[in-house]
């Protein structure tokens, strides 16, 4: 199970990251997920529940007694204690015995994905070691959470290739139905049909996934879908997508050209943007293998926009890609503020990342969305790379 | 709607509490949703966004140019703020003009629908508000949380009989299943036939949203309903569930039980055991009224309980419920340390708690669970009180 193949990661990982053990601190998961706590745990709970991981293998469950048969189900910890009114007692004795010399904790300033820990529960946990040395312990634990989410088992990589595979096919189904005077809201709603029958959810919310534009006047972002927009001839026509499908997602953007009366191709400029944008993706590519800074594949990319003559892209080149369709760690993004210390970071073998940018033209919005894998020395696409607007 | 009638409630509540400003600090809501912020915005955003209500009224968001139009489309803000790269010139400008003596933010050690910030996001907005006034002006928005979610609007009260009148569609469409030979698996997997033709979700995970017991051997709780486990003559039946209907839960438990050869009625120990449930529940909602604190509400069932001879239940009387199936504010709860500050608070009229307990016996648990408003002078049962075992 792939819980198991994740939990079988972390104690090489504390070793690597010199934690002395890794202190998952949850409640009421069903309102506030954890990302670090769904890699390994997964089942939801709802009393204060400590999930350890020590350096010596040792995993142990603190959980009210409701949740003890469900924790035990995930075959995960070696020890499941259940406890009623209060969780101390059982907290500082698992943490007696292991005695660890620090204590990684689920946040982090900039990584979402590591970040699990609520404020108050943080305070809450402050109180409940008072006056022990274990306050004085507590860290963070996004070195470990950033490369155990970020090294995606093979089982993983299979995910993530399925959902692609889905969004594919769906974005296939669609190219019949880009035709003039379609809205962007039907194209988007044909969309979600193909969701339902296929028994896949959007990879982020239902109201903007996808993202559809057709033509220069539709916002290009996190916008919904309009249904006074239609397709025009003359427009670009562009979709942002991606499923979750078996836990993982896929993320991609693909495009149209609708041909005016008479054309047989894009205009020059529809043509030279469509063209840049396909070079900057090889060149982020041609940048992207193991040990290399987020910042400078990026910059690989960025270099080529701007050099053509297009304004930046307002994002980072590329996100993790996994679990959650912004799966956190590296970024392969400019060093803004917004980002934290995330494009500093190094590639690692076995990540799967974004390859997304766009640039405006008289017909709309170009741009396109890859998904790939650090391989050992280099990327290998995920995704069928689109070299092509699609004609309509 | 139902987020501006929210919102319109937050003006008087900063009065109320003394609060200078309300302060949503959010990132990738899609993967760390904040309760409060779905209370009022309720559209996803990506990158750090700020969300502030001030004490005169004053409604501003500061969002990442891709989600400007989004949170536009919501109405609720009357300045809706774009950024690129960093929040934090654009956030200060705010809280200058705003200059609120306190800035309320959702954290707190005890009520999990207050505690949407997370510990790495508490720490970078330290971090944005370095040198400046502010940073010394931040505290806990819980007591205008918890009166926020607490007090349901009559739209909020609205859709809540509406997850209700489904949940008790489904008990309907189960009681002719309720067989002998039947696994609890098998009443489960019915009870998803349900909420799917119904699109409707359930009011928690799906692989313990119902929890079915049949029986003394079924491990009551959380656990996942088993297929090895089936309906045998002389078992109590026991149901838990909820569904999400138009965002808002119900939450039920419901009784059968399955006469032996000859049998007319359970017998007298199910009999006893059930009559004392019902009227633990008519204790708790008799002691129900606004301005009682929640344990002194929790005290009045569990009375009936222990002075019956029966062990204590393991969990309070009563949770919020709405939004969230765990609705916070108010516990009707004992004064547990893992319960925290909240059996202490005050009842207040709009509030909906369910009322559920259970005791052991020989047959298998026999446990109720009912949803209930309370009114100026007490409370009125939103669900349809069980007052009889379901034969079968």
């Amino acid at each position: 199970m792939l819980r198991l193949e994740k939990a079988d990661q972390v104690q090489p990982l504390l070793r690597e990251t010199g934690l002395g053990c890794w202190l998952i601190f949850v409640r009421e998961t069903g309102l506030h997920p954890d990302p670090g706590f769904e890699l390994v745990v997964g089942t939801d709970v709802v009393r204060n529940s400590a999930f350890l991981f020590g350096a010596g293998g040792e995993r142990v469950a603190i959980v009210a007694n409701f949740d003890t048969a469900n924790v035990r189900g995930t075959g995960v910890f070696r020890e499941v204690i259940g406890y009623d009114e209060d969780i101390r007692a059982a907290l500082l004795d698992v943490l007696r015995r292991l005695d660890p010399q620090t204590v990684g904790l689920n946040y982090s300033l900039d990584d979402v994905t590591a970040d699990g820990l609520t404020h108050g529960h943080w305070l809450l946990l402050n109180d409940l070691l008072r006056d022990t040395p274990f306050a004085a312990r507590l860290t963070s634990a996004a070195p470990l959470l950033s490369r155990l989410r970020g090294r995606k088992s093979p089982t993983e990589v299979e995910r993530i290739r399925g959902a692609i595979a889905t969004a594919e096919e769906i974005v296939e189904c669609l190219t019949p139905h880009v035709r003039l005077g379609v809205s962007e809201w039907v194209l988007a709603d044909l969309v979600h049909q193909e969701f339902r029958r296929r028994g896949v959810a959007p990879a982020w919310g239902w109201e903007s996934c996808p993202v559809v534009n057709t033509g220069p006047a539709s916002d290009v972002g996190h916008a919904a879908p309009r249904d006074d927009l239609q397709v025009e001839p003359g427009h670009v026509v562009h979709i942002d997508l991606g499923v979750r499908q078996n836990d993982f997602c896929s993320d991609l953007q693909r495009m149209w050209y609708v041909r005016r009366p008479g054309e047989t191709a894009p205009s020059e400029s529809v043509r030279r943007a469509f063209a840049t944008v396909v070079r900057a993706i090889e060149a982020g590519a041609a940048a992207l293998r193991p040990g290399v800074r987020g910042c400078d594949v990026d910059a690989a990319a960025r270099r080529v926009v701007v050099e053509a003559g297009y304004p930046e892209f307002k994002h980072g080149l590329g996100h993790g890609l996994g679990r959650a369709v912004h799966d956190g760690g590296t970024l392969l993004g400019p060093r803004w503020p917004c980002y934290g210390s995330k494009p500093e970071s190094a590639v690692e073998a076995g990540n799967v990342f974004t390859l997304e940018l766009g640039v405006p033209t008289e017909a709309g919005f170009v741009g396109l969305e890859e998904d790939v894998l650090v391989t050992e020395r280099g990327c290998e696409f995920l995704s069928s790379f689109q070299r092509d607007l699609l004609l309509v």
